[in-house]
């Protein structure tokens, strides 16, 4: 098996080559298990960390290069598709998302496309598609009505990914992430990036800002579930996925203040009293316009797994971002 | 006022010109009427019996000709965007729904984002971002899943349109269409145009063939009604439509069958048995795909028209079209 990551070198495209490096093989629903032979890890930054094995190659480059897609998709069984310009970035530079988030994929859809052997591919879509008015509790069946330029393009690629799988050029699913936390390493441009900085910095002895009120509701999911959702829509067959392309994944809802409560439990008050309150309207209002209550229930009959409490996902970042090896 | 309308050499785009000439002016929701000093008709092809007044240009092009659509959208104030590549096309060349339906239109957005005006666009959207397992009645918030390229390209439209108007790049609003019958003229790509065809060949003494089943129901609007909601679409004030810049139109659903029953009321058997029954599957397929009954409760509220019935919009269109003015 041949495998391309694009935004390979973001946290979650090496938590899921690092798995597959370990796990040596991968078994797709209906079929027998297959060695990994080779993972390319394409990015636009070289990043930190990158698992260094003789399978693992890290191409830097530009989805918008077509050459450099054609290349990397030549001999990709299958690909997860990352690679995003995040969500207060795509707001603050709309053509850098537009850019990015709609034309890259769509020159990463066309290279798939010229295979003609239907490769299978996951996308990372996001619950940014909803926002503005939305029902109590989201459901499979409520309509995306994005309120960021992120949201519309993650529709769009939802969109694409469907009608590309429904006409026989690629085989893809789209996996709608909660808000994935709490992410290892250094604040991104996400809006939601606050949500694991006032977890992770105060854990490390560091201070953070938390720039959302204690009463905003988030709909979150560790990075654990996310690494098991990722494999879990790759191996399932065609057949199991059917005509409906799209999986909204299961989460948990927390408040800011449930959040911060945790990690008080988890370490005390000498790491909650290194959160910073420093409120951002525009953050405010992008977190807001996400929906915070979900009923995943596809994702369940799926098999996807869930995250339980808070707490145990403190307890998870510990294990694995703060215990030595 | 100067108006843009691409596609303008379509049927809809004449009955809009025409209807502008005709008024002379055009009266926005809180505005004082203002004269129409200027129609661009934009569109791939030159046209049929395009109205001939002093106001009216018609520039031939292609939208993803940015320096063209430049020119055209320097001065509108106010644009009508209906350039499509019709149902069937689109699915039968992929590319070029994608290039006209996405890229183009992609093009046209941008050109009027430079603008810096924030011009009023109404982009006339399709029930056909319906497909697939649909629930017994489609409403306005039933999510789009579409199930052709036709499809899926309006689906991007609409959330483009939503984004570009949140972002204040433009003043845009989407509407829903039904299929439009009885369309004058000929027939074209679209997967529903049998559904004019066996109504307005009959009449003009001429045979007709019917691809679907006579059990297959569909959900329609007359161009009458087509009219009208493009022109309450345009004159409607930015805050009345809101943040969702989505608006399904209302309809009638009819069965095929049905149809035929009214055409023999409005002209007897000899009429009837003009249609010859030639079964497409794939015909078939995609109509069935789309949605047959529709709530449409926002533009009720929004005081958008209905059709009361298939016999009346027969007569409108022997009124209309078969009626020497």
């Amino acid at each position: 098996m041949e495998i391309l990551i694009t935004g390979g070198t973001g946290f979650i495209g090496k938590r899921i080559a690092n798995h597959l490096l370990q796990a040596g093989s991968i078994q797709l629903e209906g079929e027998q298990p297959r060695p990994i032979e080779k993972i390319t890890l394409f990015d636009a930054f070289p990043g930190e960390n990158v698992p260094r094995d003789a399978r693992i190659e890290v191409v830097t480059g530009d989805l918008n290069d077509a050459a450099a897609m054609a290349r990397v998709t030549a001999n990709a069984d299958l690909v997860w598709h990352l690679a995003a310009v995040v969500s207060a970035a795509a707001e603050a530079d709309f053509d850098l998302g537009m850019r990015t988030n709609i034309s890259g994929m769509m020159v990463l859809l066309e290279a798939l496309r010229s295979r003609h052997s239907r490769p299978r591919l996951v996308y990372s879509s996001s619950f940014a598609v909803f926002g503005g008015e939305l029902p109590p509790v989201v459901t499979d069946q409520t309509a995306p009505t994005p309120k960021s330029s992120y949201g519309m393009q993650k529709a769009v690629g939802e969109l694409l990914v469907a009608d590309y799988s429904r006409k026989g050029f690629i085989d893809g699913r789209s996996v709608r992430l909660p808000t994935i936390t709490v992410r290892p390493g250094k604040p991104n441009k996400a809006a939601s990036s606050f949500v694991s900085s006032i977890v992770r910095e105060p854990l490390a002895g560091q201070t953070a800002v938390c720039p959302a009120r204690k009463d905003t509701q988030v709909f979150v999911a560790s990075p654990r579930m996310a690494l098991a959702a990722m494999m879990r829509a790759m191996q399932l067959s065609d057949q199991t996925i059917g005509a409906e392309r799209t999986i909204p994944l299961p989460g948990i809802t927390v408040s800011v203040g449930e959040i911060v409560s945790s990690l008080e439990r988890a370490a005390g008050p000498e790491a909650t009293g290194r959160i910073s309150w420093e409120p951002d309207a525009v953050i405010q209002r992008i977190v807001e316009s996400w929906p915070s209550r979900v009923h995943a229930a596809r994702a369940a009959a799926l098999g996807f797994p869930s995250d339980t409490d808070f707490d145990s996902i403190i307890r998870a970042h510990i294990e694995d971002e703060l215990t030595p090896a």
